[in-house]
């Protein structure tokens, strides 16, 4: 059989040495390491994955597109996508910024204490890379969601595209810049999940502490100040009264656990596209 | 045993996946990846292919010279086995734009089918890489050329360098800017091979069609409208009457499989310089 | 067992191929090559190496810090010691421009005929980087110091750094601008090693003449005219008169397997920081 080498379309300057290691642990034997990427330089590189070997042979050909930047990577992963036809495809998926591995990791602990399919689930700072592909994987499980941000045409241009994905979609828009604001937003939820940028404290214990029967909350920030007063970085399952609290190292885990399934995931056909939705579907597999 | 490294000295600012993919499946196990190489690059990158194993273990590190731009890939080559001395060398390929294995394939596809050694090949626009190449492998099997080009003073160059590497070239140069001179280059030509720009129709169907005895038409370009009208990028061995026709997919197969074995070959001694004629002569031993 | 991954992060724009082969000969599965390595890019880097595999797996990555500016390379290692905290670390080395094992080299080459604890060793152009690696190998071997070099202040600054390290250090700061320093500086030495730049001689033969008891003289320079007249680069335990004699060749064989045994040893914990010291006595324990 062929050697499995994954091509790293990275947008950041230094190929990223996280993807690499995953990588390697999720069995590719021969990475091919790109930094610098913009959508311009796409086609030759796709060319060389999908022009290489027999179409039976090119499952063990694969595409992971990474970076800091979600948006860049979005963009090349649209690259990479309209540059294969017909049989000419290798598998591709786009993790810039762990995005994706870290909403589902998000979702799924979530998951694990309420039925999503019946609850309201509070997204902070929801229109963020990170946040987008959380609305995404709850519009999949059927929960109702309240998209909390400080602007709120920005907010409904968010649940916009979400709802373009998923036409199901039920996404409440919430500007949460004052407390009237962010205590609607949380009234009555029983999950609230924070992905706002390091430093931002989105969620005061003072407002936390009136909705005690919050079921489920958790904060993907990685640098204190979290978002939710209260929370910490390590927090895995602990319980605040009712309320059963996560921190981003917290999810880590569930994290690495669907990034290295998703890589393998990459090698077993030559078509697949693994985003949002394929990435959430697989996380809940492993559960 | 050493394990195999094989060091890709490319020319564009991302190194190629095509040549890596073709590397790995060649059996290298070990590849060092750089684009953006200059000949000034080179010296150092070579310290450390020669200077990192003793002699009698040199064979398993080779150099592969890659990139879209062959002149600047020649260059490279000479920096490359300029730095090299005595027994401290390690074994080269140059193949940028697949200009050697591409050339070779459709010199075999030809030979298939026509004595090379008895028959008259004309080669449209003849003075670019990989016509140049073409030319050179043509010589080494004793037939009589034709260089079709839009510059005599151009074609008469390049008939010349030909002429230092194999003093027993006959080629003869011809204008092909007009329908004349394009018909005189044909004119009692077994087989003819359009090696030009992407784009450039340089054998209409119309003139084609007064020549029903040439025996083999191919055609290099890989990007509609070809340069010999009438050819498809696929065909492989289409008949059209008397004429066998080969587009650039239809020799992929053969230069695919030239190209790994050229990697291949790097690897079995540390003194190789594998440049067109050495390539062609790989090529026809797999025949 | 996970695969052995060694980042190698290069100051130089094309990553080290020199450094590279070593690490496959060493045993390393995965390279991840970076090159244009500055400090602002490691925090990331290192991240990506420290988080992504469980504490007691972290022994199997590696970094090791490379390029030809030393003191670049230097400011490399101190980002990445900085990054890493607590159990999240992995073993890294420096071996900027060979520094570390070509110094160790040196040193346990003028071991190997003297008692280092009990001679009085001279280092010309000693206030380089490869200088100041063999005074503090020296200091660690309680041999008594000359640090030859044009500039007292720079070479009494050097001294203190040394100090800082190892405050048993016995260094005697020696001007050789003119004729009657150098004398000075060589003058009851049992063993001279010259560090200086290329092409520049340091000791001439009319000077080491005057000087036959000398037991050791060691030149590092690779390119010809050396620092130490009469020595050739090949040279290696070369007897003239009473002295022998090693060149950067010479000395290169015990270099290289320094340098393979080192990559090897990064692998055995996840905690070493292999600079001057530790490469130096790694390489006495493989005489």
């Amino acid at each position: 059989m062929p050697a499995k080498i994954l091509v790293c379309l990275d947008t950041d300057p230094q190929p990223s040495v996280f993807d690499g290691v995953v990588a390697v642990d999720a069995g590719v034997e021969h990475l091919f390491r790109h930094g610098g990427i913009t959508p311009a330089a796409v086609q030759d590189l796709v060319y060389g994955a999908i022009f290489t070997r027999a179409p039976a042979d090119l499952k063990n050909t694969a595409i992971f597109v990474g970076g800091s930047d979600v948006s860049a990577g979005e963009k090349v992963l649209a690259a990479v996508t309209n540059t294969c036809f017909g049989p000419m495809r290798v598998s591709v998926m786009l993790d810039s910024n762990g995005s994706n591995t870290t909403a589902a990791a998000a979702v799924i602990a979530a998951g694990r204490h309420v039925d999503l399919s019946k609850s309201t689930v509070t997204v902070l700072a929801g229109t963020g890379s990170v946040g987008k592909r959380i609305l995404r994987m709850l519009a999949d499980d059927g929960a109702r969601m309240r998209l909390g941000s400080r602007s709120l045409e920005h907010a409904q241009q968010v649940a916009d595209e979400v709802r373009q994905q998923a036409p199901q979609a039920q996404i409440e828009c919430v500007v949460t810049t004052d407390e009237a604001g962010l205590r609607s937003s949380i009234d009555g939820a029983q999950v609230v999940i924070s992905s706002g940028p390091p430093g931002v404290a989105l969620l005061p214990q003072s407002v936390r502490q009136d909705y005690p029967n919050l079921s489920v909350a958790i904060d993907l920030n990685a640098v204190p100040p979290l978002g939710i007063e209260g929370i910490e970085v390590a927090d895995k399952r602990v319980e605040q009264g009712a309320t059963i609290c996560y921190g981003a190292i917290g999810v880590g885990g569930t994290k690495m656990k669907i990034h290295r399934a998703a890589v393998e995931k990459l090698f077993t056909a030559n078509d697949l596209v693994l985003d949002a939705t394929e990435i959430y579907e697989l996380g809940k597999s492993l559960e």
